[in-house]
């Protein structure tokens, strides 16, 4: 997607040195548009960690290529496979809720799982990667063609009015590696000139959707408005809102769906006003392994500073850190919730949209069977 | 209740100057207690625009004393209930949901409708704000009676383990005049020696939450976490909560209730839950007139940069103001939500506890058939 103009992704191996990869520090956005080097499995641990690049696809692509850099660094040790087992341990816990994460590891790992020599190591984690960032890339761009069909459909059954569209957190193509998940289908429609407009929820306490959301769609020319998170039920009662799109950081066999914390919430607003809800997520989200998600899928818990300090641009043009509670007040932080499988009304998918059921999306992906 | 140790009111008549009335700004707090007298309607009529003193029983309180102060403004005037007439509007237009406000005006002026003297009508206004006010702190008082029956029966259903209470925004004694409504029957537990913990919503875009509720849980030895408004759905999906209490703006005949935006999506998710969900409040909060909330109660829209900008302390201890968002951000700011009547187990109001129902809202106020 474009910047001032500029293609970018949210993730590219380095021009200059491709033994060293790198992203955009998504912390600065979007005050700045600031390029971060990742030279060692330990700056990608960092950067997953304190969420220079956040978003279940991303993460899972940044961990991918944290393998290939970890078979650079130990290309001398005399035991590659068994330290790069240790890598993929500390990768794979960098942050516990999105299934990316370990998907991308395990595939990379098998991919060279009886590879001893260092340079086949080293060239087949590198093109592994490049694989899994394509196939994620593909991904995102199916998600959008399947995903606008739902779009449409709303565009020319409500009189050609613009769609109205909700969505939580950032599932654009800086939480992906292009295009976005959720935002795939708004891209595209707005592409074909398909008038949308996007309700951005703030999305505290990180505030990807002021930051990050609301700085993609204006880069890309797409109508929005921001809206405070306690905001979208009212939006909804009053019927402003036609349909909502969210990502996933791990959906459950049965549907249910792990994601920015809050979606929860919007998702029973979207039932209670008989509003469609969808997901949109690439199969690199969903946890194969998991018959049902609520109870069963970590919750991240961060740092209660998180939002009892809050950064923004001072007057002076400087990002700046404020205090917003009392001292010593309590606080937590979960980054999650689980939105039950009952009230999505249906999974976008790169191979197509089925119902938020196990067996509609084992039919899409039969292999997994 | 007590700040520092000293007991506080939200509002009081200045004891250096009775022509004048005192109130805590409450846009300072949690980093600053400013008093602030205000002297004329015309201060009133900004300090409750401005958000110095905010909460519906508040409000409604601080514009029966602006009567007062146009009266003694007036008091030369030819036609004085003429001029007063015209604040009367003023006031009540300062802000348009919370029905307190007319509620509080309209009695004032009725009180002073047959006068035509200047002292007669000072006094009398007076004395009719100063009942106002003392009525207003009484049905807080019994609200916390009435509601402290709910914990209670939590408390010993649920083996004695402490009780979890969540609540939005601030319903505390900033917001009425002492004791507060929401917060009454918590703060009555608490002085009991029945063990409650209260999970206090941040409350975007204005933060009452963690700026004002927090403080005055703390102030009082309350036991509180903070937490992202976002994330009550999943406390609630993981059984960590017991009950919600939250305070009313306008509460219509049938039951629906305007509050602080966001309160009717936890008032979803403590009906997807079973956990119950109670509003508290004081008879001023009641429209009379109105049959029905959802569709009929105007929801105020306020400045987008409430929540586009936002103040703390910064790291010199001052407050300061910081921009969250790109530049030139669509953004909307709609300040209340309409909760169904569905979603709510009961009201607590100064006459006892009822279902929010036309029918047993008519039984506990028999003189308003």
């Amino acid at each position: 997607m474009k910047v001032n103009g500029k293609s970018y992704q949210s993730i590219w191996v380095n021009k200059d040195d491709p033994c060293s990869i790198q992203i955009i520090d998504q912390r600065y956005l979007p005050f700045e548009l600031k390029i971060c080097t990742l030279k060692s499995p330990e700056d990608v641990i960092r950067a997953i960690s304190d969420m220079q690049v956040r978003g279940a696809p991303l993460i899972g692509v940044t961990a991918a290529f944290g393998i290939y850099l970890a078979a650079l660094k130990e290309k001398k040790s005399s035991h590659i496979p068994d330290r790069l087992m240790k890598y993929a341990r500390q990768l794979k816990a960098s942050r516990p809720t999105a299934i990316n994460l370990s998907m991308a590891v395990d595939f990379i790992m098998d991919t060279i799982k009886n590879l001893k020599q260092a340079e086949q190591i080293i060239v087949c984690s590198f093109s592994a990667a490049r694989s899994f960032l394509d196939k994620e890339i593909n991904a995102c761009r199916e998600i959008g063609k399947h995903g606008v069909e739902i779009i449409e459909k709303i565009y020319s059954e409500n009189g050609r009015k613009p769609v109205q569209i909700m969505t939580h957190c950032n599932a654009g193509w800086l939480a992906t590696v292009d295009y976005g998940t959720a935002m795939a289908p708004i891209y595209l429609a707005h592409d074909k000139g398909i008038p949308v407009h996007v309700w951005v929820d703030e999305t505290r306490p990180r505030n990807q959707g002021t930051r990050l959301t609301a700085w993609e769609l204006g880069q890309h020319g797409v109508a929005y408005t921001i809206i405070a998170d306690n905001t979208g039920g009212h939006l909804m009662q009053q019927g402003m809102v036609d349909l909502l799109i969210t990502g996933s950081d791990r959906t459950a066999l049965n549907g249910d769906t792990a994601n920015k914390t809050g979606t929860y919430l919007k998702a029973l607003a979207a039932y209670d006003n008989q509003i469609p809800f969808y997901v949109a997520l690439p199969s690199s989200s969903i946890d194969w392994k998991l018959q049902e998600g609520i109870g069963h899928i970590q919750v991240e818990e961060r740092g209660a500073e998180e939002f009892l300090y809050i950064e923004g641009l001072n007057a002076a043009g400087k990002i700046e850190s404020l205090r917003l509670c009392p001292e010593n007040s309590n606080a937590v932080n979960y980054g999650f919730d689980i939105t039950p499988s009952r009230l999505i009304t249906g999974l976008i998918t790169e191979k197509g949209i089925c119902g938020a059921l196990k067996n509609e999306i084992l039919m899409l992906f039969p292999e997994m069977k």
